[in-house]
């Protein structure tokens, strides 16, 4: 991808997290990128195309940071990837909140406005398909089935905690620890099925 | 409260359903309600006025409904009072899922605009404690904050697989089933720490 377009995508994502998605008109964000509404449309046609492709730089971003190190968790073992996969989402940096923000918020609007549908349930379904695999690896006795459902549910509740968290109600700390608790209930829960 | 501003807060959350609350004017409202504008100033002062009243609307109704009977559970035990407290927010009914629609847009506008935070915080915690009572009486013999947290889980997982329903990603059904099966999960978790 040219960095230009990647610098268009990155100033989309921070005009989404800092005003809403509703918030984006191509005059900003050309305004934010530092390059003319042209060549915007040039490389995104419409302003659904922008939408898509910022989709898609917000799960690039966040399948990079989640697969780094938390700093003092034992470096390997399925358990810890687990839980790095999905610990990660919840940071208070700058790249996480925005990232975080502007996934919510497209995951919102998505309920008024139905261009992003296909694609942000692809999008899910790419996520909750990594995150089964992982639960997969941790208890390895355990059916497909029953990882794709505990790994929709992890995924749907890291969505629900993360926007207690934006909006005010939760705080991270908090977040994180039942996060944390959910991953052990749903292996303890996929072992007792599996040795009952 | 009288029957023209319960009108008005019932209009306000069919508008804010429709269009999101960013979509809220006042001038909107007062068509929508077939009532002035300076009525609706005279009931709630300003817009923050009507959100607020409007996020208290939603959670009675939301009380109202929840507390309703599922057809052909069994009509009494601690653990089908849980599910349905639970379940009745998914169901394709225009009450519900107009309620659930206004609730979690008045989530994700909160993200972005902070004048509802503290009501919002407080809703939750109010939703989470009596989640929280369900689940005791449920399992007599778990601790308080292990319910607490279990109630935090179950709530947050909620708005997720709601939010993932109105925005197109997760059928209905299959929604319903990973919340029933969640209630399993947490359920069985606590017993197994309780007598281990």
């Amino acid at each position: 991808m040219s960095d230009r377009r990647t610098e268009i995508l990155r100033a989309a994502t921070r005009v989404i997290a800092r005003r809403g998605v509703r918030g984006l008109r191509v005059e900003e964000l050309a305004a934010e990128a530092a390059v003319s509404t042209s060549l915007i449309y040039y490389h995104f046609g419409d302003r659904a195309g922008i939408l898509r492709r910022t989709l898609e730089f917000i799960n690039d971003r966040a399948d990079r940071y989640t697969a780094e190190r938390i700093p003092g968790n034992d470096p390997s073992g399925p358990r810890n990837d687990l839980e790095q996969a999905l610990l990660l989402e919840l940071q208070d940096i700058p790249e996480v909140r925005e990232n975080s923000t502007a996934w919510g918020e497209l995951r919102a609007s998505t309920v008024f406005d139905p261009d992003l549908r296909k694609e942000l349930a692809r999008a899910t379904h790419t996520w909750v398909h990594e995150i089964a695999e992982l639960l997969g690896r941790a208890n390895p006795a355990g059916t497909a089935p029953a990882h794709a459902a505990a790994a929709e549910r992890l995924t749907a509740l890291l969505e629900g905690l993360s926007v207690r968290w934006l909006s005010g109600s939760l705080p991270l700390q908090h977040a994180r620890r039942l996060l944390r608790e959910a991953i052990e209930v749903e292996l303890a829960h996929g072992r007792a099925r599996t040795t009952n």
